[in-house]
């Protein structure tokens, strides 16, 4: 089964926001078994969706299409649908009763006519209860392609994708398995790795396919097995992954199904119900912000102290001036000393720190543009790795970011072993 | 000048990552008027590489292809490029010296024969020099239409985008100005606002194109302008600005160009040399990691305290204990007492603190999931706002963030007129 997600609206085109829904959608598709074999992402102009709808016709059989159904003049959407299907809008009176009953009942508004028409819809639709928003969703069979339209707003996308498209896909249509496995690595570039497993890429089945999605310091290896047999599958990937890791078990730092990094911390923490906190000056929050993010997450995470100021960390994480003075606010002191205090404040089992200088310019030390000092505090005592993440300030951030969840992440690993 | 991006990649298609790529390029042509009619994110096939190129082959003036171009065997774009143009791979002995440098020079590695054949270049192209990493970017012509191949690794293409595609088009390409004004409204939802603003709405000429860009909470009106004579479009819209603001004078809380609200209020606080800090629960360090990317946010941002746990409250922001007993840790009188601790404890003039339930269960007080409280310290005080931002978790802490930014961003503008 083929699926092709577009996204309408000029404020992407214009670079104006990311497309972040085509990626939700993908990934829901994907773990039923539906393959996305283009996202395209078009003007609000009629005739442009008409012309993609009509590309599409009977080379797909699913077209996903979000944007554009809100209530004003620029939504050209629903309009556009009804031409294509030659269909005529009509009041919908459950959707009519939805709608005034959010309007009305929960945001204590006087409903006015534009609310109303977003209970207009093509007659011959079947229509997606959106239980989150005011505009239902919307879905049309021509011949051999079915046509579903959805609101553009995140949350009320992923309610329609979750709660109606993906159970009415799953009860009405076959679909084969694919099944992914994501091999972390670290430490080793791109094209290293790539030199490194060539034999055992070279011999991979017909099913099995690989990607590599090297990122700055790391490489994740994906790969992904499609067909009909789930336990085959299974195995296939199994014993593949098991050849893998004999020849790169030294870079290979962990296994990836669906979930991300911050996720699997938190499950180890969970788990093993230990605690963490943070102490950041040049990732400024964003190691919590990440860790904080995972629902549950209170459970383990307590807090940090963003000592973005030199005397913040002196006032706040009780560093020492002198150590300041002697090893610079940037260095592997200062680092160490960061992750044992915000530990000590915070009462937990795990801290990290992290100092360095993300650039553009040099801050309140000479380290150089780029360098971090990351320091991580176990039960144990505390270790640190410096490094230069070069430029720019952003990829710095981001950097430091990943390989603190990454140091952190093995040494909790190693401790299992 | 019409112009179409293509993004390579299964990891696109499968949603395991987002496209940002696209945003970035559209954006940089947006500033100098060459208009984006269409993004497409297709499979890594070399048929399916080929049939989209043919498409746009005569259509579009140009179309910039990120991704595909690693020394890995799952990396097609390069081969497929020259099959398209007929033309062969050959040796760039300048790319050699350059990915060389940069392996042996700069990366301390022995050189192997992957990275050396990020040296082969199809034999007609131009290359683009892309001095942050290995694979260039190429330039070629076919009739009517310019193909360029980009690195998909972010900080390249940028690399590339900024210092070499822009700065060809503009040489060699006449274009029309795009304009844009976007008019950040807040407190009321779309369909009142359209409702309120419909005459101004339908008297716009035709050069002048509105986009209502809803998110919970606000909505960002951008009006649009186009053609050949920048002073006239200018006057206009500065025009419509004018009467619509003498509409709905009472939701605009400000202007944007190109800049965000965090860019913004880094503007502010430089050019009146005030600082801020942040004290979070419930958004667990995401405003100090928006305000902290900024570059040059060093000058103004002291720091955060990130209290997630009710302990780390009272240990390190000296709430007292019975205050959270009395009115709980999710109340009006603990923000508040937060956002004046942390202005005190980082020497600030501002602070923002947070405290709220982002859910999906109930934490350490019994706030209906959704809850948030969010208050401003300013040099002469502080107050608070109460709001339910619903949910899903992420929807909370994203609602809970830009909210709290704009609240002391109102807060600053009212203290300059």
């Amino acid at each position: 089964m083929k699926a092709t997600i577009i996204t309408i609206g000029d404020e992407i085109l214009i670079g104006q926001i990311v497309d972040t829904n085509s990626a939700f959608i993908a990934k829901s598709l994907d773990k039923i078994g539906v393959e996305v074999n283009e996202m395209i992402s078009i003007t609000d102009d009629k005739n442009h969706i008409l012309d993609t709808f009509t590309k599409l016709q009977n080379n797909v059989d699913l077209v996903l299409i979000t944007g554009g159904l809100g209530p004003t003049k620029d939504d050209v959407t629903k309009k556009t649908f009804c031409d294509y299907f030659e269909d005529e809008l009509i009041v919908d009176q459950k959707v009519l009763e939805h709608v005034t009953e959010l309007i009305e009942g929960i945001f204590k508004r006087p409903i006015n006519q534009m609310n109303k028409d977003q209970a207009l819809v093509p007659s011959k639709c079947t229509i997606l209860h959106n239980a989150v928003g005011t505009a239902p969703g919307m879905w049309m069979k021509k011949e051999n392609t079915v046509y579903v339209s959805l609101p553009g707003v995140p949350y009320e996308m992923k309610y329609l994708v979750e709660n109606e498209i993906i159970p009415k896909v799953v009860r009405e249509y076959e679909r084969p398995y694919i099944l992914h496995k994501t091999v972390l690595t670290h430490g080793q570039g791109e094209s290293l790795v790539a030199e490194r497993i060539e034999d055992w890429e070279n011999n991979l089945p017909e099913f099995i396919k690989l990607a590599y999605l090297p990122a700055p310091g790391r490489v994740r290896l994906r790969l992904s097995a499609r067909g009909k047999d789930k336990g085959f599958l299974e195995r296939a990937l199994e014993e593949y992954l098991a050849s893998l890791d004999a020849i790169i078990n030294d870079i290979i730092v962990g296994y990836e199904e669906a979930n991300t990094i911050e996720v699997v911390l938190g499950e180890l923490f969970t788990k093993q119900q230990k605690t963490i906190a943070t102490a950041e000056s040049c990732t400024g929050g964003s190691i919590a912000s990440l860790l904080s993010s995972v629902p549950g997450s209170s459970a383990y995470f307590r807090g940090s102290v963003v000592s973005y100021a030199t005397d913040v960390k002196i006032d706040l994480l009780n560093i020492p001036p002198e150590l300041i003075t002697e090893f610079s606010v940037v260095s592997a002191e200062v680092a160490s000393a960061m992750a044992l205090s915000v530990k000590k404040l915070m009462k937990t089992d795990y801290a990290i720190a992290t100092t360095g200088n993300a650039g553009p310019s040099k801050g309140d030390s000479n380290a150089e543009i780029g360098a971090v000092f990351i320091a991580v505090a176990t039960p144990n005592g505390v270790f640190v790795e410096e490094f230069n993440f070069g430029q720019p300030r952003e990829k710095v951030i981001d950097r430091a970011l990943y390989k603190s969840l990454e140091m952190l992440y093995k040494e909790i690993l190693k401790k299992q072993l």
